[in-house]
């Protein structure tokens, strides 16, 4: 029972954490998932953009901060483009990502690749390596943007 | 000017991406980063909830992904707490955030170091030692919700 009891003890703690998921469907679920993981990215990639730009100052620590969880968040949306996901929830996400899925895979593949290398190029600190790798990094996201996300 | 072009095309492609953040204040895009985190924390402990309830097989790789996405995401939301973030959207944060910083950031730091012993945990695949770390992370996230999120 000891072990029954955690379980029951967990599941009641995790109802009481009101993350306002449960009224909702699965498909939902995995679209907000999937697009809070893309927001966040945005929000380092502006802080990074801002200190490549020269809009706020660059602080290395900071910069490969944002780069480091950047690439982490890189390899988390797929996870929300699951099957029957295509609808749910408002979503600008097309419907080739579905039918074409060996190319969206393809695409994400290269942006968890190039944002690796940026986490990489900001520990070096050298912003000639880094002002290469974000611009490589800021161009997957535009690629997979144009082809799988209506405007 | 080689160096220049290249944050030129980098920041042109940047406000090309219409993440849709760039007539948002920056309080504004704070609070829906940590909330895109959160959102996305919420999703990755269901999955396993789901696995530990057995509403969903267990699976350990699954299960084992889900803990360490989590447990990296576990280190995200804080940025998002900086100062100025209190309002400008709108969010279930307390002002005790930011008048009782230290607290706020030990709870955080508990979260994290849960979150990372669930990681190992999942990595072991030892359901035993699993539910007794997803008890122990859940608890983090509801305390830490207690004290700083309004209902």
């Amino acid at each position: 029972m000891h072990g029954k009891f955690k379980i029951i003890a967990a599941t009641a703690l995790l109802a009481s954490l009101s993350f306002g998921a449960y009224a909702q469907s699965a498909a939902e679920r995995s679209i907000q998932y999937r697009q809070g993981i893309m927001k966040a990215q945005g929000w380092h990639l502006g802080n990074m953009a801002a200190q490549v730009k020269g809009d706020k100052p660059y602080n290395k620590d900071d910069f490969s901060r944002s780069a480091t969880f950047l690439s982490q968040l890189m390899q988390m949306p797929w996870d929300g483009f699951g099957p029957g996901t295509e609808t749910g929830a408002p979503t600008k996400a097309k419907a080739d990502i579905w039918t074409d899925a060996a190319k969206f895979k393809s695409e994400g593949d290269e942006a968890g690749k190039a944002a690796a290398a940026l986490a990489q190029a900001a520990a070096s600190g050298n912003m000639d390596q880094i002002k290469v790798a974000f611009g490589a990094t800021a161009k997957t996201c535009k690629t997979c943007h144009d082809d799988f996300r209506t405007k």
